[in-house]
C-alpha cells in the first residue's frame, strides 16, 4: 500500500523526577541525541510530531514551546494525545504522513514532565482518565483500584497469588538495573515487594509504576532516505490500534484486555500472524504493565499465553533474557518509569536498540527472528496500540 | 504519491452556547448527519480521529467518550490538537491515514464545549496558549491583547481604519444571518460594531469571536471507496502546514503573519500556484478571522492582496460574494463562531457544501474554477494550515 517507513536515529532522557529541566530542555536531551544518531540536522526534517498528553504544568501547547527551544520553529507540527498511548499514536501520525508520500524525514518527540503536579494532584488527574463520571466521581475510582479490580477477578479466577504479580516487578526491575536511562536502574527481591505497603489490595507499590518525568524521540525516515542516512535501518512492519468503553462496569469482563486483544489481532492480520502462539514471531516485546497484572493480562491478550496462564510465564521465567518471550527488557513503565506522552517513543527507541544488538548486556534480547513487538495502553484499555518493528524491510511494499 | 483523498459526508452542529447537550450529544449531531449524507453506518469506518483542545472541564479523553456514546467503542482512535488549528490537524492525520493505505473510511469530528468554563477563565486559558512566561505571565496578555497589538502596528503603518476593522465583522455577519447554523445568524450595521465597547483599543466587541460551543464532522474516503458512495466527492488537493514561535517579542514583524505565509507557499508548492495574485485560482476562501484584524492579515499572507493592502479588500467589497475573492460565507470564526477543535473541520464541511453548490441562497459562491481554500491558525500564529479542496481529482494521484 503505502511506502515503507523506517527508524534511523533513536534518543532517550534519563527518566525519573526531572526536577533539573524544564519540558523543553527534557524533550531536547531525546531530540538532540535522535538527530546525531540519525546524522542529521533537525533543521533538516520535514515534520515533527509531539506525543504528550499534559494538564501538569499550567503552560499550554508543548509542542511550540519544544520547537522554539530546539530552534526549529516554523516546521509542520500537531500534538496527539491517547492517554498513556500517546507516544504510540505519534509514532502512528509520523508513519502515516511518510507512508503516504507528505513527508520524508519526520521527527516523534514524546514528552511528559508529571511531576510538575504534586503526587495527589497527578493521582486525581490520572484518575479522571477512568470513567469520569460513573467511576471517579462517583465511586472515587482512581487508576490503582482499576487495576486491583483486574487484580482480584484474575486471581479469584486462575488461582494467581500475590508472589506471581510481584514476580513481573522482580523481572522488570532486574532488567532495569542495567538500564542507565531507567527511573529505579536497580534489582529489588521479591520479600521487598511482597513487603511493600498496600496501594490498592492486592496491588502493592512496588506492583505500581512511578510518577516519571521523561522524554524520547525517534527520526524516521522513508526508504530512500533511510537507505542513505543508516547501514541499518529498522522498519515498521504494522500499527494495529484499537478502543474500549471507559466503563469498566460496561465491559464484557475484566479477565481479557479487550482492546488489546483487538489492537493484536489487527497487527499481526497485516502480516499474517496468527494470535495464539504468536511470540514464536518475535525475539522479544514489550507490554503496558502500569501495574503488575496488566503485564499479565498483555501476555494473554497478545497471544503469547492462554487465558488464565499468563502468571505461568513469568512463574516459569520465560520472560527473561533466554526465556520463550523475553518482555520488557528495559524494565518496562514498572521500572523504567511510565512519562505518559514519552512512553510509546521509549518503546519504539528500545526495539530499534533491541534490533540492532546494542543495549546493554544482560537484557539483550538474542536477535534470530528480527521482530519485535510493542504494546501501549491508554487509560484502563480505552486505547490500545500494538506495533511490530523489524530489521528486514516489509515485503508488501 | 500517496493515494487520493475525498471527503463524502458533512454533518454540523447548531454553533452556540450549547448548554443544552453534554459534549458526546453534542458531536453526536455532527457525526450522526455526515455518517447520513455519506450513506454508510458509523460502525462502518477503519478509524477516527478527534480534534479537541479540551481543558474546559473535568472531565479527560473526550475521544473515549465521543466513540462510546455513537456505539463504536471498539475502533481506532486518537486526538489531535494544534491550538484553534485543531480540527484542520485532525485533517491532515485522517488524509494520511487514507492517502498512506492504513485506512479506507475515516471519520473526523472536531468539537468543542467551551461554554462548560466561566467566560473569564476561558479567556485566561486561552491567554496561557500565547506565550506563557514571558508574555502572559508576565505581562498579562491575552488574547484581545495580542491581536490589538498586530491591529495597533498594521494601522499605524498602512493608514487602515477601525471602520475597516469593523468592515470585516459587518461582512461576516451578514454571511451568518444565512448560514442557520451560525452563533449570531444575524447581521449588523457598521454602526453597531463601531459603538461597541472596547475589549483591547482598538478591537472592539464586535471585532472578537465569540466563546462558542460546536461540532463538526466529516467522512473521508480512499477514491475507490468514495466513487461508490458518492457522485460528487470533494478532493483534498494540498495541505501546507507551519509554526511560529509563540513570541511575539521575537517574530521580525507584527504585519506579516509568518506561519499562514509559510503554510500557504507549501500548499501551494504542490499544485503549482503563485502566491502573488493567488484568488485566481479559488472561488471563494475561509480565513481565520478570530478578530478582524486577523481576516485582514489573512487576506495578505494568502496572498489575496499585497502586504498593506488587504483592508482595502474589504474596503472595496471584494471579499462578499461576487467580489474577487469571496471569504468567510459561513459567517467566519466571528459571526459562525469558534468552537476550537471544531473550527476547522467546520471550515472543511463549508467547502465541501459550497463547492458542490448547496449552501443557501446568497451566501452560495459561483464556482467555476472548482476549488478553494480554507486557511486555519492555531494561538496567534503559532500553528498555521492551509487545505485546499477541489471537485476534480487532484492530478498527481
Amino acid at each position: 500500500m503505502g511506502r515503507a517507513v523506517a527508524i534511523v536515529g533513536t534518543g532517550h532522557s534519563k527518566f525519573g523526577v526531572r526536577n533539573d529541566v524544564n519540558i523543553a530542555e527534557l524533550a531536547w536531551e531525546a531530540m538532540r541525541e535522535a538527530a546525531s544518531e540519525a546524522g542529521i540536522e533537525l533543521r533538516d526534517v520535514d515534520q515533527v510530531v509531539v506525543g504528550n498528553a499534559g494538564g501538569w504544568s499550567s503552560e499550554y501547547l508543548s509542542s511550540i514551546v519544544l520547537l522554539e527551544y530546539a530552534g526549529i520553529s516554523g516546521k509542520p507540527v500537531y500534538r496527539v494525545e491517547a492517554a498513556c498511548a500517546t507516544g504510540s499514536a505519534a509514532i502512528k501520525a509520523a508513519h502515516d504522513a511518510i507512508a503516504a508520500g507528505e513527508a520524508d524525514l519526520v521527527l516523534v518527540v514524546g514528552v511528559e514532565k508529571m511531576n510538575e503536579s504534586p503526587t495527589p494532584i497527578v493521582v486525581e488527574m490520572i484518575g479522571r482518565a477512568g470513567n469520569y463520571f460513573w467511576e471517579f466521581e462517583n465511586f472515587g475510582l482512581t487508576f490503582p483500584g482499576y487495576y486491583a479490580l483486574y487484580a482480584t477477578a484474575y486471581m479469584s479466577e486462575f488461582g494467581a497469588t500475590e508472589e506471581d504479580l510481584c514476580r513481573v516487578a522482580v523481572k522488570n526491575h532486574h532488567h532495569a538495573s542495567m538500564n542507565p536511562k531507567a527511573h529505579f536502574p536497580r534489582a529489588i527481591t521479591l520479600e521487598q515487594c511482597l513487603q511493600s505497603r498496600y496501594v490498592a489490595w492486592p496491588l502493592k507499590l512496588y506492583d505500581s509504576s512511578p510518577i516519571t518525568d521523561g522524554a524520547a524521540a525517534v527520526v524516521m525516515a522513508s526508504e530512500d532516505l533511510a537507505r542513505k542516512l543508516t547501514d541499518s535501518p529498522v522498519w515498521i512492519h504494522s500499527i494495529g490500534m484499537a478502543s474500549d468503553t471507559s466503563n469498566l462496569s460496561k465491559r464484557p469482563d475484566f479477565l481479557v484486555h479487550r482492546a488489546s486483544r483487538l489492537a493484536a489481532e489487527r497487527a499481526f492480520k497485516k502480516l499474517g500472524i496468527e494470535i495464539e502462539g504468536s511470540y514464536k514471531h518475535f525475539d522479544f516485546a514489550n507490554v503496558h504493565d502500569a501495574f503488575t497484572i496488566a503485564e499479565i493480562l498483555a501476555y494473554e491478550a497478545m497471544g503469547f499465553a492462554k487465558l488464565g496462564e499468563g502468571y505461568k510465564l513469568v512463574r516459569e521465567e520465560q520472560t527473561y533474557v533466554g526465556g520463550l518471550i523475553p518482555v520488557n527488557l528495559d524494565g518496562g513503565l514498572k521500572a523504567k518509569g511510565h512519562p505518559i506522552g514519552a512512553t510509546g517513543v521509549s518503546m519504539a527507541v528500545e526495539h530499534v536498540r533491541q534490533l540492532q544488538g546494542r543495549v546493554e548486556k544482560g537484557r539483550q534480547a538474542e536477535i534470530k527472528r528480527g521482530r519485535s513487538l510493542a504494546h501501549n495502553v491508554g487509560g484502563t484499555g480505552h486505547y490500545a496500540f500494538v506495533t511490530v518493528y523489524g530489521l528486514d524491510k516489509p515485503r508488501s511494499r
